[in-house]
């Protein structure tokens, strides 16, 4: 585990330090628990008074509640972000020395620089290429003609099939899969006919990836990932789809085939896109929200419906389907009809 | 890539040709952007107009629309299947020359046919057989007993268990698990006694399965995927599930167990069906519906709510919630007696 | 295959016999197809008519139902629990003799017990620790520091990241990735900053972890597992979750991070967690809810809709997003307006 002054990280980052600039810090944690010899961190300004009772070794802050502090403070305008550049120095990524192990399969033709690392069980195809400093992980398979560029990190049995390129920076978790074949066949009679997907997968710098998410490659163009986009877990990405920089997925995301989401958009766990559609820049999609068409002014869209206990929602779907019945009613009462749906009441 | 002419693909495939036999095309493309060495299709008569700028080397399309192209054409009565046919001799799998690589781990009486390829990282288990051409990638896993028929193709890092058996040229696409032992628990006082499933899992013959999909064998029975049925990504097949030929499951599906799927369904993405379950021969789920009964009679059901702007939606999640009330309150102006229900307005 | 007598079932698991308890049997099946060396089950009393027919070497029931069988019974008050540790020793896992395999690597300082098993294509990173009679099948990598508990049987191709804990006889399924970094990610402008996730995961004793499901490590605390947990295919774990013991979740759950799910809860399939909120004890939840607030109320809770006839449902959801509309017109009939909304009808 590394250890740095307080001085060193205010430096290193940029913060105004209130405190002991040699004071020694080696981890973070939660203001809560952190002792010592670790930092903490507070973003919301409402928590303030959790501060009394903090131990840490220093908390990252907002400056005007530098005085609230009960111990060293580095201050930030951001203090979650100031928090995570610190973490990442002090919980670096498993060391991951340069050149190949041993057990991994590497076509002769590949090219991987000098400075790269490929971990045990890895196989890299014919052509590919691996960039400097890039880190492949135990188990990871690179297609042939792939291109990962410098610093990615694929973290261990990730699969990036032929042509992909993934951008610099990247971080690919277990189990995902870039650049499958997507769902697409040709009708014929009952049958379907497999339309071989020619295209690939172009992933842009500084994305992050989800445990066992899927990405297909495009039929005919590419698939299209932007940079800083960032997918969570599962996540299902069709054919041709493109996802515009900066957006966020949640888990359990699935998008069709086609479908085009906007840069900065913010999709909430289990949202569907049917395929085909295009969601402007800068929408946020709640959890569980199905998107059909589509959506051309940025705001805030939703579709679930939060649970009920089970007998008052096996009544109201009850009702729902009989909604059109009851607007009938409506119409009729409003007519001056009376009653014409009596059995439903 | 392969180099064909236009003559030797209207004779392999069947097809009227309008143009010059000796051209030579190399891959495929889009209507849009296809070059002179690429052949594009046009399958839906409404984009007629898009025929006018084509640059393609040869376009496939109805006979009626022949007259439109300004590019040579290859007519088919279904020019996207033909397309597809065409693509797949063009854009062949990468290369997998028979035999069995240095790095796979290959039990004695496992029996490979002399042309199949076993791929770097592969592990075979005891008995399991694997017919000719078959094609294992790289960092595949077939477990004992299982059979792998001909032609198959485990893309890479496919998992296939203990006596599972895949029918002739099914593509499976990486992180697929076929043969996981499904949720089987007998419940015993607060507890879960785990009850071994002791079935297996049957693929037909020309069956896809996507990436990261899960199949589990049965628990006494077999799970049963018909010929011809197409599975996308991230799909759960539970145990004892049965899928009838030609069926289509779009990505994100989950089948609780027992689950039976007749032919020729379409599944949207997104769909659930409850378990224990039987849905007939050519219905059609469109995306996001829950099953939780048996569908009877061939059509298109639905259950899926598409997205509004979030404020609205929250306002109409309050009135549903009070649906029930409200539809009271309709009986009651039915009957004469006003209002009873004041607050809720 | 194993072969027992009757007999020694009988004494092995503490069942009356009635019958012979010299006769061999040596698997399990249906009450339909078992036939006169296997044994099936009887678990609901409504079914016993189906006794008649049974040609098994013996089935497990109830007391009472003895009486109604033709052939001999094994007497068990919760029939099918007793079924599953019949078939858990007629149809024991693969052999796994201890030892590691040649092609598998291992660091050296990790502790592997001399009774494990590391199967073909394993990483073991440094300093972890492998305990008695576990089980790694094919393909299985254990990262630095994790710790896998005695009798754990990791199937194949299972992702166990640094530091985890899995508890004494867990098994996890193909895919599964444990202890993956969580979406973690602190705004910063339009863009992401990726915070490291320095918790790690804990799971109990007995829990299974289906094929292809996540579960990230958490953030700065544990996403923690409580013994005896049983969770299907494809579930997403958010990071910081917590599990209480003996609870229940089918296949696409997906939590969101820092969902707390007390002891003894039931998850149906596709269920949805918002994250950053408390289910209490024994709480049903049936398949496609939606959670997006506490419950502290144990019972059954829903919101899935199921499936309607597409037309009928188009026409629910065009009433539904009018909803509101249409409670005003009913609030204003109850006010003896008349009708204010006839477009609607």
């Amino acid at each position: 585990m590394a250890q740095l002054t307080l001085g060193e990280l205010a430096v290193r980052f940029g913060l105004a330090l209130r405190g002991d600039p040699d004071r020694r810090v080696g981890s973070v944690a939660t203001l809560e628990s952190a002792a010592g010899d670790q930092v903490a961190f507070l973003a919301n300004p409402k928590l303030v008074d959790r501060l009394a009772a903090c131990r840490a070794g220093a908390v990252v802050l907002k400056p005007p509640l530098a005085a609230s502090s009960p111990v060293d403070c580095l201050l930030a305008d951001n203090p979650h972000a100031a928090f995570a550049r610190i973490a990442a120095v002090l919980h670096p990524p498993t060391a991951a020395p340069p050149g190949v192990h041993a057990s991994a399969v590497v076509a002769d033709d590949a090219v991987i620089d000098a400075s790269a690392h490929v971990g045990p069980q890895c196989v890299v195809g014919a052509r590919a290429r691996i960039g400097a400093r890039a880190v492949l992980g135990p188990g990871c398979l690179v297609g042939e003609d792939a291109v990962i560029a410098e610093d990615v990190r694929l973290v261990a049995r990730v699969t990036v099939l032929e042509r992909v390129e993934i951008g610099a920076r990247s971080i690919l978790h277990p189990g995902a899969v870039i650049g499958s074949e997507g769902f697409g066949y040709a009708p014929e009679g009952a049958a379907w006919v497999h339309v071989p997907q020619v295209g690939t997968v172009r992933i842009g710098a500084d994305v992050e990836i989800g445990a066992n998410t899927t990405v297909d490659r495009g039929a005919l163009g590419d698939t299209v990932i932007g940079e800083g986009v960032k997918i969570d877990n599962l996540v299902q990405i069709g054919h041709n789809c493109s996802i515009g920089a900066h957006s966020a997925l949640a888990g359990c995301v699935g998008l069709a085939g086609s479908s085009h989401v906007g840069a900065r958009c913010r999709l909430g766990g289990g949202v569907g896109l049917a395929g085909h559609l295009t969601i402007c820049d800068d929408v946020t999609l709640t959890g569980f929200t199905l998107v059909t068409g589509d959506i051309r002014e940025p705001g805030v869209y939703s579709g679930g419906v939060p649970a009920e206990p089970a007998a008052d929602w096996r009544r109201v779907v009850g009702r729902l389907k009989r909604l059109d019945a009851l607007a009938r009613r409506v119409s009729a009462l409003e007519r001056g009809e009376g009653a014409d749906g009596g059995p439903d009441a």
